[in-house]
């Protein structure tokens, strides 16, 4: 059957979950159905909604407290036939979560997509191998480094910067996503002006950082900037795809002449993820629908720092990105914010070796600068790879027993 | 002053919402500031983020139970040069709320735009009276209808429920935000079909109701499409932004070829806006954002139905849509859901005359079918005016008679 399946976490004050659930997959469907004439009822079959399953859980007096009243907390599973909608996300998502997102308290947990709704999706272009092949690390997890206070910067500030970490030995370098197209650093500049500055660090010392670009403006502009972006040889888009729509991420990452691997950002996302609620599960909205829609890096945030996920949520974030599909590439998930080489070795427990530790403060916070920064995070990986402790391998990396000075260190 | 003050609600554990204040006005602009040397601040001053008001409010143990933290409740409000951001919605959310949507418990109340920053929104193209023109009614609340059950329906029986709909003297019928591109009863199909049902209603009562059809489909296709509407002839056209990106709205809104009005749906909304804790407020998002994005019309749920909105939220999407502003044109509320005649006094208490009343199951569960379902409401409309009790005016008018009879009334 063609159908997307979606699941709900309700807290409903009818008490009665299976009812509520075969109003939504009718309401949302055919409108309605018992009172309909039998032709009908054999026409419209296949458009009709369907209660897949309905699990209740046990009461949360917190939950009863906060709202002020009795729910019923619970699971409803409903499939949607796919001839009720074309094959795009904003379809789909009108379809799931449209009017119901408005019906009280509702949460869209998950989608699952039949194959043939699958093919339709593009999913990583390059993917988390092709990002791999394109710095010849096969491995280990990547390090990446983000520029930091460069708003109203020009662009001899930023090429120093984007030297420095280059020079620590860093994966991939991003852009701020708060940094807009503008006058001192422009978006071609950057890349150009960037291109340079990285080739120079490799004849220097033999590695070559991607450096990813953040590609912003206007919507109908994006497919000319990012064909532009490719042609000026740039490494890698970053993309706040939040503050657009996931049916751009996707008509980018499907356009053939727009042959660069995207970054995903999560910037605004929290404005949808964070309620137990209300709103669309990190699993899917940062997991499945951006791997589908074509990211082949995603931001989230990590369960170590400040601005910090719960530690299953980003699990299962990454969990999505990186899972057995036949239908995608996977993508490489990034957690980020609060991370400092100290954390290496909770990172790799929790990430494996298939994602990118990533950092801001943890790189340029570093006595010895960026540079010092970034050789630290490749010790502190270099020291989990071959099983020693941080602070055993620091007695002979003056970057990594630096770092941990300043920050601290967890083992696992 | 070229700026945007976001207004912030936030719920924070630390206590400090000064210092929280200006820790995003500094961490979402220049970084840092009392470290960097004097000359590099006298070049950032004008790219600085300010802490314009903080205002703490009282307490709350539900919350403090809830969370299971003890929280400070309270306002914050950021100034953001524009110096900082190009003059897109992306490039705006992505600064206000970007990184900010995920750092704990912040919910984005309100943004205030600097009048040379409105000046690149174009506001509805119609606006309220331009549609009043298209319709020639100038002195009373539109009334509209929504189609209903028309997924896996032919053209025929479409032609059919609009023919009905039209013929109870409803101004605008609107497609049911759920019927995407389809075999069936394809868009350009439904425009042209559409058009001649309506014509002909038109020769035989003298009044023209308009269709507005739902623009659907792939982000870069949609110009085309409502391009291609146009040239059919379409009346307006229904388009679900949320699904989308309120900038993709805005190309659409400002393309000189797409020249026909805006009616924005709410689908998928209620992932972002009904949290206390976080998201964006419904004020902002559907009624000053859809205004400024250039929408003509804005559907949002009414207070009185089962899928319902706080009173005084609707009352605040209502008024952002339709103060004063000498930047744009006024835009219709659209308070929908749960609507029948006998709320028409409440609805013209609350939302005046400026104002659609739109119903669905209140127009096609009339015992007259939509046709009487249409005369009802206009007969309540014509009450209200004419300062008579629905009752009273029921007693000369059976449709309204009938439908006061099934769904009761409410007067004020």
């Amino acid at each position: 059957m063609s159908e997307v399946i979606a699941t709900y976490l309700v807290h409903d004050a009818s008490g009665n979950l299976q009812k509520k659930a075969e109003g939504i997959a009718l309401g949302l469907t055919v409108g309605s159905w018992t009172d309909l004439p039998k032709l009908d009822q054999e026409q419209l079959l296949k458009h009709k909604g369907r209660v897949v399953a309905v699990e209740q859980f046990k009461d949360d007096p917190k939950v009863n407290q906060y709202l002020g009243k009795s729910v019923t907390k619970g699971l409803i599973q409903i499939a949607y036939p796919s001839a009720n909608f074309s094959s795009d996300i904003p379809a789909i998502l009108t379809t799931v979560f449209g009017k119901l997102s408005l019906d009280g308290e509702v949460k869209l947990l998950d989608l699952e997509f039949s194959n043939d709704l699958k093919a339709v999706f593009p999913g990583p272009k390059f993917g988390l191998q092709g990002i791999r092949e394109k710095v010849s690390v096969f491995d280990r997890p990547l390090v990446m480094s983000i520029f930091k206070g460069v708003i109203g910067r020009n662009i001899t500030y930023l090429k120093e910067q984007l030297r420095e970490q280059a020079l620590g030995g860093v994966d991939i370098i991003k852009d701020d996503e708060i940094l807009f197209e503008n006058d001192q650093t422009p978006f071609e500049a950057r890349i150009i002006e960037g291109k340079k500055v990285l080739d120079e660090v490799f004849n220097e010392t033999g590695l070559r950082s991607l450096y990813a670009v953040n590609l912003t403006g206007r919507t109908f502009e994006l497919k000319e900037k990012a064909r532009k972006a490719v042609q000026l040889g740039a490494d890698l888009l970053l993309f706040n795809v939040f503050a657009y729509g996931l049916d751009v991420l996707q008509s980018l990452a499907e356009d053939p002449e727009i042959a660069i691997p995207f970054m995903a950002h999560p910037a605004v996302s929290g404005a949808i993820t964070p309620s137990e609620f209300y709103g669309i599960s990190n699993q899917l909205l940062l997991g499945k629908l951006l791997r589908y829609a074509g990211s082949d890096l995603v931001l989230f945030p990590s369960p170590y720092g400040s601005v910090a996920l719960d530690r299953k949520e980003t699990l299962s974030i990454a969990y999505e990105l990186t899972k057995d599909d036949v239908s995608f590439k996977t993508s490489f998930p990034v957690p980020s914010a609060g991370i400092h080489p100290g954390l290496v070795p909770v990172l790799m427990r929790d990430f494996g070796s298939n994602s990118v530790i990533n950092a801001g403060g943890g790189v340029h916070g570093h006595p010895d600068g960026a540079i010092g920064g970034g050789k630290a995070f490749r010790a502190a990986v270099d020291a989990v790879l071959s099983g020693r402790k941080l602070t055993e391998y620091a007695q002979h990396n003056s970057e990594l027993q630096k770092a941990i000075e300043i920050w601290g260190y967890k083992e696992v």
